[in-house]
């Protein structure tokens, strides 16, 4: 089947590639092999996306973007995509399906945050459990949360959450942090932050709401429990990058460093969100992507 | 008066630097001189913004923007800015009303339609010529107008006269359309609309209101008169650039560049929205830009 783009992802960044490239005129395909809308689906509250005064779930947002892409032409259809073939100009995607010829490409697999793989987190996710305080630590106002993780990531975000939190545990499973030194700095000084090093994270408790945490410590072999009313977790996020990791150029983390069009080395591919190497993953700054994106593609597909 | 953030525009890219910075806990203050909304305020339709499946028009967009900052805390104050002061880390701003010291400034004065330039042009102003279809198209019911320009801006808003006018000339300086092919498409089909190229606008002409253009086609040399109602002027945008011009290094169209954090080169300096240099000018993209200026203003205030 022939169509001039092919976006490979229905995350927000994907989505708003379709209402742009379809509305530019573009016969577009999207390709989701799990959940249309992306990784917000997962999250119980929006109330960051310009233009939303009142929250949303990410499901209805994920919905709204969906409806608009189709809105404007764009066919979304849920097959794996198994491998992507660029010989010059043309491109060819290989899905679960079938094979898909197309002028040009926009990737939008996304990042997944990684998983600290105790019991309670799955089921405790979006009810106490969180991978973003730029989504969720607003939420926390005047409660106490423990950060799990030693990295920048970790400790940046435990001194966002102080902004609204009584108390934040940082807990890492190591003597020291690996943070640079001037964040550390930063931390120690900020009196809401207290550190809890050298333990693990062995169970996270509570019914339909985070309770407390089930601690060890590794090198005293003593176990406790803290009392919480959140955990956010940062141990790393891993880019969904299996498709193109030997196409296109990552950097040292597994992510696609793009121009400001969004522009890889390859003429019309495109990398958008959250894949992408950038300072904030958030749903405003992949639609932006997407956007930009979906017009970049209509103007090199039509070639002016 | 003492303030975090300072934000200077009120627009789509300044409402969204208002939603992260008071939502990340930083004392917000937002000054608009003209429209709450910023331009979109003066568009009809909304249709691409992501996650609006439905229509909606700029103002609404607009007000939900403003409530959507002020429940986080952002005060919104209709004051002229007339001076920013810039002494080492710390940030001065004078308004029509009173001075303010601040920590961070997010600048979002956006950009402005730009001017034909040709003798009748501002004394018409109101009386026949108007930079703004969606503003003044209603008033054309039934009349003939031409439309200056052959970018998207012309085009669309030509297609949108067709609403209310009996016919639209097209008034191109080039050969060809500069507006995507799709929407060249659709205006093709459009009965109400008649493509004049190769020609420009020598003179309006008219007492206290419009009565004709003075055209001249470039090509052959020959000069016309063309009868029209009123005149609408798309020929490019002007960055509002007033407050900033002897502070920051502007690129030659007299836009910012920053980096991809909105960071200019005094710290804590960020420019968000239509007055960056950007590939595209949406509401998506002024967004995003103020996520990511909000975003960073905190850290920067915060010293991590």
């Amino acid at each position: 089947m022939k169509y001039d783009l092919a976006i490979i992802g229905a995350g927000p960044a994907g989505l708003s590639a379709a209402i742009y490239g379809a509305r530019g005129g573009l016969k577009t395909i999207v390709f989701e092999q799990a959940l249309i809308g992306g990784q917000i689906v997962l999250t119980n509250e929006v109330e960051n996306y310009p233009g939303f005064e009142e929250i949303l779930t990410g499901f209805e947002l994920g919905e709204k973007m969906k409806l608009q892409a189709q809105k404007f032409g764009a066919e979304i259809r849920e097959e794996t995509v198994e491998s992507i073939i660029i010989h010059d100009s043309d491109k060819e995607i290989k899905t679960s399906e079938q094979n898909y010829q197309v002028k040009a490409i926009v990737f939008a697999t996304g990042a997944s945050p990684r998983k600290l793989g105790v019991s309670g987190e799955e089921r405790l996710t979006g009810r106490g459990v969180s991978y973003c305080a730029t989504c969720d630590g607003a939420l926390y106002r005047g409660k106490v949360v423990a950060v799990i993780g030693g990295g920048d990531s970790a400790i940046e975000e435990a001194m966002f959450l102080t902004n609204f939190v009584s108390k934040a545990y940082i807990i890492h499973r190591r003597d020291e942090l690996r943070a640079v030194h001037s964040i550390q700095q930063k931390a120690l000084k900020n009196e809401k932050l207290e550190f809890i090093l050298d333990t693990v994270v062995q169970e996270i408790i509570g019914e339909n709401q985070v309770k407390s945490l089930s601690l060890l410590n590794k090198k005293t072999s003593v176990a406790s429990e803290l009392i919480v009313d959140g955990v956010f977790i940062y141990v790393g996020i891993s880019p969904n990058n299996f498709l193109i990791k030997d196409i296109l150029q990552l950097d040292n983390q597994g992510f696609v460093v793009t121009d400001d069009d969004m522009q890889t080395e390859i003429p019309g591919f495109y990398v958008v969100g959250d894949i992408r190497k950038k300072s904030l993953r958030q749903v405003v700054t992949a639609t932006s992507d997407g956007a930009i994106a979906g017009f970049m593609a209509e103007r090199y597909i039509n070639g002016y």
